[in-house]
């Protein structure tokens, strides 16, 4: 998977006419290039799946190559905008920081930490929301869908803002987004905008990584995207799978009468995916897959794909079981993870108290 | 004055069946009974009027000798749900600490603190925000007024969810509240039994100390409640007026063509507003005021309260300008208030994060 590494340094620049600086305000801390920063995180509910696992996690190991400063968290304050039971909750963010882990996030090169274990989230996502109107949020596609579902509650309708604390806590200059999430960090940008213009210059707009993988769609249904929640047990490929569940979920994956391999996700939607997951595991474009497998039928492709997701989720799945058994360690990484970001936090949190007026 | 001093010992019941609850969860901890305690806030925005001092401020002197645990908040998240200059904030946020002190709020007695020092504000504020459905905040009234009158942002939207979690991070057991506040007490009243049904037994659920003063109105229309906004400079009494100005806004106040004294709020609006600052200055009733008042002349009456009121507030306004000259105490005063908060509110917010399932 060809990987966007650009590394657009992102400048603060300084306004004339800053309000609300007093001499004893942060401002030679805000004359400097913001230094290139790489934050996302993910929802500590349930084993990620392939789709999880190609669409993010892979491409987040990568960046950690490309940047110097790095922070994936486990945003547990989010998970909570629906019900969760505490006790699986509790047992979740382990096993997603074992996940990570296991995926080849390194802790000594990411800052891997859970969300609620850095108060300044909650304290910053306060500060945007007075910064936030409400027919701005309002508006988001996501708030219409998710609360026609249910009632809704207000942790639901305004996560975007504490996704923008989440972001610019760390004055993170990128940002992994999947499609989906584009208009989030829209949000993340005005807010920071919104922010700069009310008291000066202060955030970076953070730019957006887009990865180039294709979405990976569920097995059984490939008009719908892969999901941890899919009620049809084939349909999703859990980076927890045995050997034997992944070829059985993919020798039964939904194609259709034609024996061809070729790419026409709108016509031939099911053996597309195949070679949409046979891409982003291997980095090689669909044309150059589709050419390879001239000649092979689909019965054989899927076994062909499916070998390929046992031979690179496998040593996941051991390093994950093994990490499962081991929760001091765990523990010990989201204690460190938790100490630096709460590092990182508090002075930009300061230079904000100090802004507003709160200091 | 009379105090509602009712100190109803309010019960912390143990539900069977408590959902959360692992062999490490806080469950020693909540089989007690909530230690009686009170909790308000007041913005810093602007000085104090007699309105504000008669209404709430000096019942809160008199809370101090009630209660043995009294929390008072200078409640700086409240004020920046709408727009503030950052240099002025920080020098209200001392104001109105010199104030409070100079009110007779008691440090030894009293803790005082600014809101943003203590982190578990917004913390809680989160979690609240996701036990809170979205109609139950549209539907309070005073949403419903404040977003007629500009577009008001997500902060004044869920500022209500925010007090909730003021009064609970301490397990507040009794609010001195105004009329217009009751039904955000009774949020805050529904929002701890949403907590207490969906985790466990917790949170105590605080009762309101209504008080008995009657409402101080504008002494250039007594249509409209006495405000620091208001455009008429003769219509309200600020804590740090000279006497000169004093007697004055007291000699122009309207009333009617009726020489007598009489209480009657609605046919003579003007000078039973008199009779009722009269009446909170001294404790004593209405038809007592009459009675003694039988014979003054309306001119007579109104130098009669501007004396009182004067002699009340001089030694007010002296003490608060001798204490604005001293920053370093005041900066004591919230520093060590800060600190007293910051233990209670982190020992009660840890709980709630293993109840939870953060910790």
């Amino acid at each position: 998977m060809a990987l966007p590494m650009a590394r657009r340094a992102v400048f603060c620049r300084l306004k004339s006419g800053n309000r609300g600086l007093g001499s004893s305000g942060p401002r030679a801390a805000r004359i400097q290039i913001a230094e290139p920063r790489v934050f996302s995180g993910i929802q500590p509910t349930g084993a990620p799946h392939l789709g999880n696992y190609l669409g993010a996690l892979q491409s987040w190991v990568q960046l950690q190559n490309g940047y110097s400063s790095v922070l994936y968290s486990i945003v547990d304050l989010h998970s909570i905008t629906v019900p969760q039971d505490p006790e699986t909750l509790r047992q979740s963010i382990l096993n997603m920081t074992a996940c990570l882990l296991a995926c080849g996030i390194n802790p000594d090169r990411s800052c891997i930490f859970q969300q609620s274990q850095v108060a300044e989230h909650a304290e910053l996502g306060w500060i945007l929301n007075c910064l936030t109107s409400m027919p701005r949020l309002m508006h988001l596609p996501q708030w219409k869908i998710k609360s026609q579902k249910n009632e809704g509650s207000v942790g639901l309708f305004t996560y975007p803002v504490l996704q923008a604390a989440d972001i610019l806590l760390y004055k993170s200059t990128h940002v992994p987004v999947g499609d989906d999430q584009v208009q989030h960090l829209e949000l993340t940008q005005d807010t920071a905008r919104k922010f700069n213009n009310t008291y000066g210059d202060f955030f970076p707009i953070p730019v957006a990584l887009m990865g180039t993988s294709k979405k990976i769609r569920s097995l059984r249904d490939p008009s719908v995207k892969m999901s941890k929640s899919d009620p049809q047990k084939l349909a999703t490929v859990h980076l927890t799978d045995t050997p034997e569940d992944i070829v059985l979920k993919f020798r039964k994956a939904v194609t259709d009468f034609t024996s061809e391999v070729t790419y026409d996700p709108v016509l031939r939607p099911g053996v597309s995916n195949l070679v949409s997951i046979h891409s982003a595991m291997t980095g090689l474009g669909t044309e150059d897959i589709v050419r390879q497998s001239r000649g092979i039928e689909t019965a054989q492709y899927k076994l062909l794909v499916a070998e390929m997701v046992v031979e690179k989720l496998t040593p996941i799945r051991e390093e994950f079981q093994r990490l499962q058994g081991d929760v001091g360690y765990l523990k010990n990484v989201l204690n460190s993870g938790a100490q630096q970001a709460r590092e990182l936090a508090s002075s930009v949190y300061d230079d904000v108290c100090k802004m507003v007026g709160f200091r």
